[in-house]
């Protein structure tokens, strides 16, 4: 099967001019077909702010009512992800920037208020494999802002975590994929204060010691949650690199 | 030749939320291949107004310095075009909301500073029509904002009238086009101020008989030579029609 590279990078990366440049010429340089997904929350979070709207946040994720959707919709789906297009095209790789919306790629459901009310928040319901083997074998590189869709004309605000692993999963049955999760840091850390510490091999059992020993930070439990997943789903690797460098051949390598 | 249709639409209709829903099954229901083209501009100038930002315009064309550029990537290529694509999709048409910059799909050059300084705002100066056909051919339906960009990495607000004719005319190699401007007015009216006075049929003649007795008010002017330019060079017809019915048999049917 042909190789398919799915890059998840956060907003951090893409918001930051000093940045971008490096990590999107790291992006063109991949041979093999790919995808890009981002995020955008801390320029959602200043357009809020901007517009006199409160941004309130749980546990990492945006609370989502109208005008919030409004926002991170212009941000997310128009601002970040043309401008990372028009970046990627100057440099040769043959981007579209899109959302799950378009072509009806990823649907989703709004969120069931539970203990807390997330708002037009969406969850994953399922990805058009084929209309993304279409743009990809047309040599289309998708650059994919985390807006989903209900197929009843709603807009939702969805993880682009989730995004790529369920991209990355839905891909499996046709391509060989890669999914790689860039970070501000070279990999998952065997000490959270030490830089060097990067455990370049980590498998499902010493992950779950790790957890249970409180030596994995909070932030990346979803995160790594998430990976597992996608190798039980036959995801072929996931890495968790540097977005600096964006080498797949470093960070740590996940394994069941 | 297959058929294709092209309908330029204002941001007044898509704005709108009366009037939107019947706009937009009215496209879905045209059974030719199809291309969507909008504006945005009333909710580009409320969104700078709410930023601060001041609107600046010249013969009804925004001057866009960085700012206003950021807002209008936002409101046209994020907040309006997914809007309308998920909108589109619950109607069953199978929409892709993008921009000139994705896909290369149109380049430009940032227009020459002349008398007036217009900023950030992009001339024509390519149209990818196979990148188009790639999309058209795949059951697609392209859904553009009007940014486009230099290949250099550079966003340019361009007007969305010359989107819509310069994509017809790269198109007329490949497709029998018919480029419809939808209109808040039932087409071309022989007197401004009865709007029951639609002019069924205007050619060129006609059309100077009319502009030179100052009957064809001034804002049609540039919508109409951008037409009549249009046929010119091998666009099979245009139709300026309202936006409410997109009926393409009434309205006004330009011929040289």
């Amino acid at each position: 099967m042909e190789k398919l590279i799915i890059v998840k990078v956060g907003g951090a990366v893409l918001e930051e001019e000093a940045l971008i440049n490096d990590f999107l010429d790291h992006f063109t340089a991949i041979p093999s077909k790919k995808i890009l997904v981002h995020g955008g929350g801390r320029t959602a979070t200043l357009l809020s702010k901007k517009l006199g709207i409160e941004t309130k946040m749980v546990d990492g994720r945006r609370i989502t009512d109208h005008e919030t959707l409004k926002v991170v919709t212009m941000v997310y789906g128009g601002l970040i992800n043309k401008s990372t297009v028009a970046l990627l095209q100057s440099k040769g790789c043959n981007a579209l920037g899109i959302t799950g919306v378009d072509m009806n790629l990823i649907s989703a459901v709004k969120r069931p208020v539970g203990e807390i009310d997330y708002g037009l928040v969406g969850d994953v319901t399922g990805v058009n494999a084929s209309a993304f083997s279409v743009l990809i074998q047309a040599g289309v590189v998708p650059v994919l802002a985390p807006i989903t869709h209900d197929g009843k004309g709603l807009l939702l605000n969805t993880n682009a975590d989730t995004i790529a692993s369920s991209i990355a999963v839905a891909m499996a049955d046709l391509y060989q994929v890669s999914l790689v999760y860039c970070f501000e840091k070279a990999g998952v850390l065997a000490d959270p204060n030490d830089d060097e510490s990067v455990i370049p091999h980590l498998n499902f059992k010493l992950y779950q010691d790790l957890k249970n020993e409180g030596k994995i930070h909070s932030g990346m439990i979803p995160k790594l949650d998430n990976s597992f997943n996608a190798l039980k789903m036959g995801v072929t690797e996931v890495i968790i690199t540097s977005a600096n460098t964006l080498n797949i051949s470093k960070g740590t390598h996940l394994s069941l």
